[in-house]
């Protein structure tokens, strides 16, 4: 049984401009490894309309799961939401249930809900709300994409959110052995290794720091035995 | 006149498993962003021949410039060169004026050029080599895309080489203005602000640290003047 895929869309002009170094594809690629769902593709793409529903399009039909970080907040260029209801053709509008979200959040704070503040509340038709515990402005899942906001805290939180209501596989698992040679030594001996074992796969991570050098191997899979089976092998060719 | 654009392919299982936090993507954000080339679109994949292939041809008709970080090692899972040759419909084999750069630096460290690290001096056909001042094998430019390694070392370097012989654009000029205002309200009259200017794009980045919160609102564009003249009417609307 094969685990069920995944990719990611990072949407922001500031990732692509170097403004702001992107945290969410690395927290979410860590969240599905264990969870046991193989992450195969992420796109970071501009606040740009046609790319948005390019990419949504694109993945959707491809993965199983899909999910968007960015562009859901109450300023202009927040235009996800919008796109992600074009790129599957179905209306959007403000709806009552995440309108009541907000306006018991702001409430709390005497602020006022305003126009800009409603967009928030815009959700595709037929689109189910993710919970946001840390700023009350929901996400939400339409067909197998799961749209949530850029702000990491806030991301990470959805993302909790999300997680348990996922169809996971085998959790990926992944053993490392640092081999303290160059990495072109290393590579003969692991090509052997990497055709004997087909089911697994195999990495090198060359190093250098300290005046050493060498490689992480890493060697993952779903069966632990046969990942310490050549991990054994490799021990004894790199002793 | 609008900029050149490009994209970059990030390639590697070890980004996408979480392993790895990469850091090449914002260097390069960074960089083309000072040279006044508009990063596009990045897509992360993994060490899968199909999928890279996919993305090289998808994008180098797209972009005016394509870069890839990762893969062009010595070990069995390094397909990047290979991917690009058959991406392009062009041959590749071990060329010598790579061997030679490779022989050379080995005989320094009297380590055996084998059949593992001959494979880094496997070149498509036409394509340019890119210097590695850092560990010699080199990258190469193959039309428009400029393929280079994806240890952040060797990858600056490599960027560094290849930007001198990129034609730019203007420099795009960002400047921020930080507002302590929720985000909410900062939306409505910075809508109607990116509205008055449609060659400068706006966006506004929430901030919530020491229990004040409030946006850093980033404006951008290749005219300082005009910047400026929109940072003062939102200085006048959040005195």
């Amino acid at each position: 049984m094969t685990n069920p895929t995944a990719a990611m869309i990072v949407i922001g002009d500031e990732i692509l401009s170097g403004r702001t170094r992107d945290s969410n594809m690395h927290h979410l690629a860590g969240q599905l490894t264990e969870a046991g769902i193989d992450l195969k593709e992420v796109r970071v793409v501009g606040d740009e309309r046609g790319t948005i529903i390019a990419a949504v399009q694109a993945l959707a039909t491809v993965y199983d799961y899909v999910f968007t970080s960015g562009g859901i907040g109450p300023t202009h260029d927040d235009i996800t939401a919008d796109c992600i209801a074009a790129a599957f053709d179905v209306g959007i509008d403000v709806r009552a249930d995440a309108k009541a979200v907000l306006a018991e959040h702001y409430a709390k704070s005497a602020t006022d809900l305003n126009d800009a503040r409603l967009r928030m509340a815009r959700i595709p038709d037929g689109a189910t709300l993710i919970d946001n515990p840390v700023s009350a402005a929901p996400g939400f899942l339409l067909r197998n994409v799961h749209v949530m906001a850029g702000v990491p805290a806030v991301f990470e939180a959805m993302v909790a959110s999300v997680l348990p209501t996922l169809t996971g596989g085998a959790p990926l698992i992944s053993k490392t052995m640092r081999i303290e040679r160059g990495e072109g030594d290393i590579a003969g001996p692991l090509g052997v290794l990497a055709k004997e074992y087909p089911l697994l796969s195999m990495g090198s991570y060359p190093f250098q720091k300290d005046g050493k050098y060498g490689a992480h191997i890493v060697i993952r899979g779903n069966d632990a035995d046969e990942i310490d089976a050549a991990l054994g092998k490799l021990a004894v060719a790199f002793p």
